[in-house]
């Protein structure tokens, strides 16, 4: 393990010595529940992000977004006029199914050595994390070693639809050398950081079929439209059952693997503890039987259609003999760099069309179109960075992706960007029961400090 | 139209007379909510019917049921020992959704010459229709013109899954020449009450698929279970776009047309107004274009496979990525004279595991085995004493339908059985705003009156 420079280990001593108000603070901004697919406490959550930061000396202001929740955006100087910008986010994922969890999902209670609540980790802990590194500087460090602008939004978790127009409107306001973002998580077979050098995009949509008016008794069905069996019969048209996605044209633009991905690749194949993937989901293999590197493969470079929701008719205890008059279904694509967004779903409605499903509806489900995915080198100043500031934190070299499998981050001004993160493999992301170790938290608020002491270093 | 004799008449009359006392009788008894499948106030509902039936001088009893709601029973002794059964129920249909409803679902609200709720017309209009027409004979005719016994159940609407083992048990309870049911409806067109001589099953089922043991973040869908796909795959052997059923020997032992049958649906076809009911639901044309015979005969003799309800992962506003663990579709398969349940089933499993598909799971969704579908001669005294009794009180011939569409009605001991009823077109049948107008009402209980006078006649 490197050593670590004395002037980071002052600003790693003053976070060990404050856990305690770390925690509470994390605790305090669960508590303030924050759904943007619900516009649930969005204002309130930003208005308590501002008054926190405030509080521990930085600068914050919340700005209006036209038809969106508040953007927090701070801009602290530092000793190298080198610019990172850091991307949070304080929206969280809905909680249900409600019934499945051990604590309040907004409870925020500390218990079991945890922080448990929705949010806890994503990305409230992010939040918390940017939000201490950078006070610890201050307290600890004599100030930060670089330039620091925050930017904490209240939409990604739907695809940041009011974001854009702000930003393009705003180019001082947001302009940096380079931007990191701490939405990602530890991979899980060796407690490192995942360092993500691309993203796909998400382009979710819900599909509508409708039927007569309202729904009809079913003694009528053979005289009705039947909306869900039209949903299902569109559905089976779009994927084999091999994932293989049957509109025409997907696979145009997607980007080829280069030696540097493979090795990659073959590298993370390496060391990524797939067995214990597959322990914690309950699975004795991956679906298809993937494993190794072809699972990485397919998990960093497929474009996948995945069903996120299906509704129609009936569906609480019992039995309702009725024929459901509407059927939906929620979908997300994800698009590896270079699928165009705009493309695939004029491509998924030219596909519904020849199919006999001109009458099924694309909504975006709450969502605006996606930005389209992109990449960066592994040799830029920020990959680099980042790499050997995961590498003082967490004893040993991260786990470097050319592409991640998750999806959003603020992609509408491009500048370097890397993907990165501290979540544990047990914190139940977008689940019930999602949850944040005290020391995971604390090696958090470390790893974002000592990003900021790295990135000085290669001005 | 035929001439009331003198007798009846005076039951009309006092039928007249006291329709306030039945609409605030019926009012009462929608307030009291009875949703079988949601297990919701069955027991006070099955007490509040043996009370107003006691208030109105009739026998009655609440037998309790293993595993069930209590069933009440009553039986009257009348001037011709021939024994007419009468089957009602007191359950009723979820009233979701919530939200659709313009007057609450269990307010019994007296609005607009009708009275709205949950039940007004299915069944509890049916209850207060025997109820009252009793009463009437009493106070007015000197007594019942038949014997007569009343099976009030609350279970119907999920199959009368703990009736049958009752009634074995207790066969002297309910023997009786004949029995009929007033849980039907009038014709569309006419408004003259349908005659059904036999009956479908309802194979009512849930497909079960499950996948990893908690949903996953969507990011890993190459790597994991979809039980959405798999259940949308699983659906789409089933039936062919043009809704023939594609389970292996499924149209095996169904019952071929006679002739007259035949006759019975070309003079229905001449009278039903097919036109009114596209308009009611709100249709340019009935599916698959059928239309005259064709969609009689389709609405009638044609087995079906409908999803009733389908749900899987988030159904919200907005959007989650997620990779759903479960995914379920109820299905309700109406099986024609003479398909079995029993083998039905046992195809259906077959079926599943042919096409790859052993994993999902095959649930009775709250019901039990239907009992098999059944059909009785026009010929019948029940059949021709009821045809007589609607003509008199609705001035014209009744429809006459060799089979129901509908499914449940007591089939645990066999006699001649005949459905009929008074339901209107516009009384929302499981389906919001249900209702039931106070003439409508006025002449069920009429109806009522007259088949017990009908069916004395033919002794």
């Amino acid at each position: 393990m490197k050593s670590v420079p004395e002037e980071l280990q002052r600003v790693f001593d003053w976070i060990d010595a404050h856990q305690e108000e770390a925690v509470a603070d994390l605790q305090r901004l669960v508590r303030q529940p924050s759904v943007s697919a619900q516009k649930l406490g969005l204002e309130e959550c930003a208005a308590l992000v501002v008054e926190m930061m405030h509080a521990d000396g930085l600068d914050a202001t919340a700005y209006p977004l036209a038809g969106g929740p508040p953007v927090v955006i701070g801009d602290m100087t530092g000793r190298s006029p080198k610019t990172m910008l850091a991307y949070a986010h304080y929206d969280v994922q809905p909680p249900e199914p409600l019934e499945k969890w051990n604590y309040p999902p907004f409870g925020g209670v500390l218990a079991e050595g945890r922080v448990w609540g929705r949010g806890a980790t994503d990305n409230k802990g992010g939040v918390i994390a940017f939000v201490k590194a950078a006070k610890a500087w201050l307290q600890a460090g004599g100030g930060l070693p670089v330039r620091m602008k925050f930017i904490i939004e209240g939409e990604e978790e739907i695809g940041s639809p009011h974001l854009g127009p702000f930003v393009e409107a705003n180019p001082e306001l947001l302009r940096a050398d380079a931007m990191h973002c701490l939405d990602g998580g530890l991979n899980h077979s060796e407690l490192v950081p995942d360092i993500d050098l691309g993203l796909k995009s998400v382009l979710y949509v819900e599909l509508v079929a409708r039927g007569a008016n309202s729904d009809i008794h079913s003694l009528n069905a053979p005289l009705v439209p039947q909306p869900a069996w039209d949903l299902v019969r569109a559905l089976n048209t779009l994927v084999d059952e091999n994932r293989h996605i049957l509109i025409e044209d997907w696979y145009e633009d997607l980007w080829e693997l280069g030696e540097e991905e493979m090795q990659q690749l073959e590298e993370n194949a390496r060391r990524v503890d797939l067995e214990g993937l597959k322990k914690e989901w309950g699975l004795k293999e991956f679906a298809l039987g993937r494993d190794g590197i072809e699972a990485l493969k397919a998990r960093a470079y497929e474009p996948t259609c995945n069903i996120c929701g299906l509704v129609s008719g009936y569906t609480g205890e019992g039995s309702k003999t009725i024929v459901p008059n509407e059927a939906r279904a929620k979908i997300d694509f994800r698009l590896p760099p270079l699928i165009d967004p705009d493309k695939a779903v004029a491509k998924l409605r030219r596909h519904l069309d020849k199919h006999g499903f001109a009458h099924i509806e694309i909504n975006l489900a709450g969502r605006q179109m996606p930005e389209p995915p992109y990449k960066i080198s592994v040799k830029e100043d920020i990959s680099q960075a980042i790499i050997r500031a995961a590498e003082l934190v967490y004893g040993k070299p991260p786990v470097v992706n050319g592409v991640s499998a998750e999806g959003t981050i603020l992609k509408h001004v491009w500048m370097p960007t890397v993907l990165t993160g501290f979540a544990s493999p047990d914190c139940n992301l977008h689940a019930p029961n999602e949850n944040i170790g005290v020391d995971t938290l604390v090696q958090g608020i470390k790893y974002a400090a000592a990003i900021l002491w790295e990135y000085s270093k290669s001005a």
